[in-house]
């Protein structure tokens, strides 16, 4: 069956709107096998025609003209990513009154001006999506929308703001306030102009929206009373560390007997609590209420390709709830294969008991070296009469490792294999190096 | 506006039919101002018309008669939470057949069964949801099958068993396996007959559900791999210690060169892994793929309440999603007053630079005790001429806490207040005591 065409158009190409670009293009045909669309770019509002790009867009996409979009028929959704309240503002409730369905990545103008869109947005009929516009691809809105709309989420704590955090992190590895801002922004991670960061006035925006979703009541940026971490020093660092805590900048809003509190400012955070492990440009929002305890969700908070992904999942929740949606039965659009079982990699710990001779552990090695398995720690220690060896491998198939197991178990000296698990030690993110 | 009016039925009503029922009474008013909505069992199927119930439903509503649920045409949907295989398959496939959504909170009867339940509620064009089938009140079904439909999700790590967590983190603390399982047994942890949860099985079955959403691909329970913990001893747990890893029992879903791989085993998880510090019955489960990188889900993984919350949340989903769905705009339904900012609680640190004299560490300890404030915490450090306080302050309001630092900068031997922070240190749940 062909897939149901989906014209999109974007407002704005800069980082994220290319990212939503070459998101679509790249995995156009994963995307049409899953949902039965397919979704295109077919216009991209900029103010310079000329500007290089990540992505460059196809001919006739990019637009300096508002026009072609807001009084092209055929779209099936528009995609915000400009930013800014002006003229965005204006944007936005024009292609809600003309009944296009709208996602905004845009915190400052929903923690700002969210009534007036919204009730626009109500009064079409036509849906307003927002996950973008706060920690980026941390499902956070829909979360609490749709799966904790009826629950009474009454505190929420979050490191919303991947900048600070990233700073506050290196500043307990030792560098400056100074320092560590400047590393921010080599990295990226911090914008040429850093107030709305490191003020908390971007975590306050963020708060303001999460607050509103999970308690069901407008709360502004100016209900947001917030402090940033641009006093925060070494000192308080040390101070820190000495009793066990680190800082992070934390955004809190709370249920108070049925009034609200919203704020951001430094906090000291016990290093056993989950936030505290919350490291670098990473974001993490911990959602309390009575039925659920305490979800807590993490993830990167920012960034271009992050950010496109939470934009193009709320155009498919879009059009996967609109009309003959797609998004309610079986998750199934593909047949894998399974991987052989041997086959998978992993690195590995086994425990070996076996007697305490000369050359035994030349022995072992030497089976494991046969399987092209790779030690990486091996520790031995001595038992009665034996001795048992904890052997730490590098990355090897499981076949592998049951191949040098095998061989091992033969060895005259061998006693008993009593343990062999993978072990878990990368971050799946660690390799993209982010501390 | 009159709420429109759900009449669901429950078939069971164990610990979780009865928890579903007395949300949707104790919370009833909520529910419809945020949805517009009035959830209401109005039967329940049950084995026992006599047996004690820990919420016993209003006369009328338990029934032991299958055809009382499916011949209402009233009923807008069905929740299933009796568990099982059999007669279970054969009810949700009648109800599905004539037309009623349905929610599952079973997993062993998706993991084995999904195929041709998702195939007849496709057929019939209703709704099947099952968000309560893995990790309870985490969302996790629902991101991954909304918010990550299009992103290659590669990789997924879990907990997913928290009668298993328990046990290995009981054994991190001292206790033998059979004393660890004993003790999840008396705090309702555990089963009388634990074999599902020690040997794997539930953790596979859920594996097997993940991996089905977040690859598109059929995973039964027969596709994956399990061992369970039944072999973990002290000593393995002691190894693991010396390496500075954990023992956790880890499911492992893997996308490899386009064939997949689902297991769950015993594994060292080193201590700076997220996953090492999901300890007690929570869960986590951790998602990886190229645009979002890495996001991860923590929390409560079984219970009651938090079961319950799972199959109301999936209630909701399909009421607003059918037809006229609400779950589209302004998510504001009611109007808070903000909490005036001097009420927040919270414990506090302040460091407070003062000269070095007799009698200035009691005066500003006066200053705190007229405002109320206790002190948890503090510490004396010399400085330059003289010394800085560091006190951290139990639970006190920002208001008392200004108070305080107020008169502390009265006071003739005071420099600075060179920090004033509020204190992250328990958990939203530490109250709950599962340790």
């Amino acid at each position: 069956m062909a897939p149901v065409d989906v014209p999109v158009a974007l407002l704005g190409y800069g980082t994220v709107g290319a990212a939503v670009n070459r998101f679509l293009h790249e995995n156009a045909g994963d995307i049409e096998r899953a949902t039965g669309h397919r979704l295109r770019v077919v216009k991209a509002l900029v103010r310079d025609l000329k500007k290089e790009r990540d992505f460059p867009a196809a001919p006739g996409i990019l637009t300096t003209d508002f026009a072609e979009i807001a009084d092209n028929p055929k779209l099936s959704l528009v995609a915000e990513v400009m930013g800014g309240l002006d003229p965005t503002h204006k944007y936005i409730l024009r292609l809600l009154e003309s009944g296009k369905p709208v996602v905004t990545a845009n915190k400052q103008l929903l923690a700002q001006r969210g009534a007036e869109l919204f009730a626009t947005a109500q009064e079409a009929g036509v849906q307003l999506r927002f996950e973008a516009s706060v920690c980026a691809a941390i499902p956070v809105i829909k979360v609490l929308r749709e799966s904790l709309v009826v629950t009474n989420v009454h505190r929420i704590l979050g490191i919303v703001n991947g900048t600070t955090n990233y700073i506050l992190t290196q500043m307990e590895l030792g560098a400056s306030y100074e320092e560590a801002l400047a590393e921010a922004k080599h990295y990226g991670y911090a914008e040429i102009d850093p107030t709305e960061d490191v003020s908390g006035a971007d975590a306050a925006a963020k708060m303001a929206i999460l607050a509103t979703v999970a308690f069901g009541s407008r709360v502004t940026l100016a209900d947001v009373q917030f402090e940033g971490v641009e006093h925060i020093n070494s000192a308080h660092v040390a101070a820190a560390r000495q009793m066990d805590m680190v800082i992070r900048l934390i955004g809190q809003a709370a249920l108070v007997d049925g009034r609200y509190d919203v704020r951001v400012s430094p906090a000291l955070v016990d290093r056993a609590h989950p936030l505290a492990s919350v490291e670098g440009p990473f974001n993490a929002v911990m959602l309390q209420g009575d039925a659920i305890r305490e979800i807590t969700l993490e993830g990167p908070g920012a960034g271009g390709i992050e950010t496109a992904s939470a934009v193009i999942a709320d155009m498919v929740s879009i059009i996967g709830t609109t009309g003959a949606g797609f998004l309610h039965n079986d998750a199934c659009w593909r047949t894998l294969d399974r991987l052989p079982a041997g086959e998978l990699r992993s690195p590995f710990y086994m425990q070996i008991s076996v007697d305490d001779r000369p050359g035994v552990l030349a022995r072992v090695a030497e089976c494991l070296a046969s399987h092209s398995v790779s030690v990486a720690r091996l520790v031995q220690t001595q038992v009665e009469g034996g001795a048992t060896l904890h052997v730490v491998s590098h990355e090897a198939t499981y076949g592998a490792i049951e191949g040098a197991l095998e061989e091992i178990r033969g060895l005259p000296e061998s006693r008993e294999i009593s343990a062999a698990f993978p072990v878990i030690s990368q971050r799946g993110i660690s390799e993209l190096g982010w501390t």
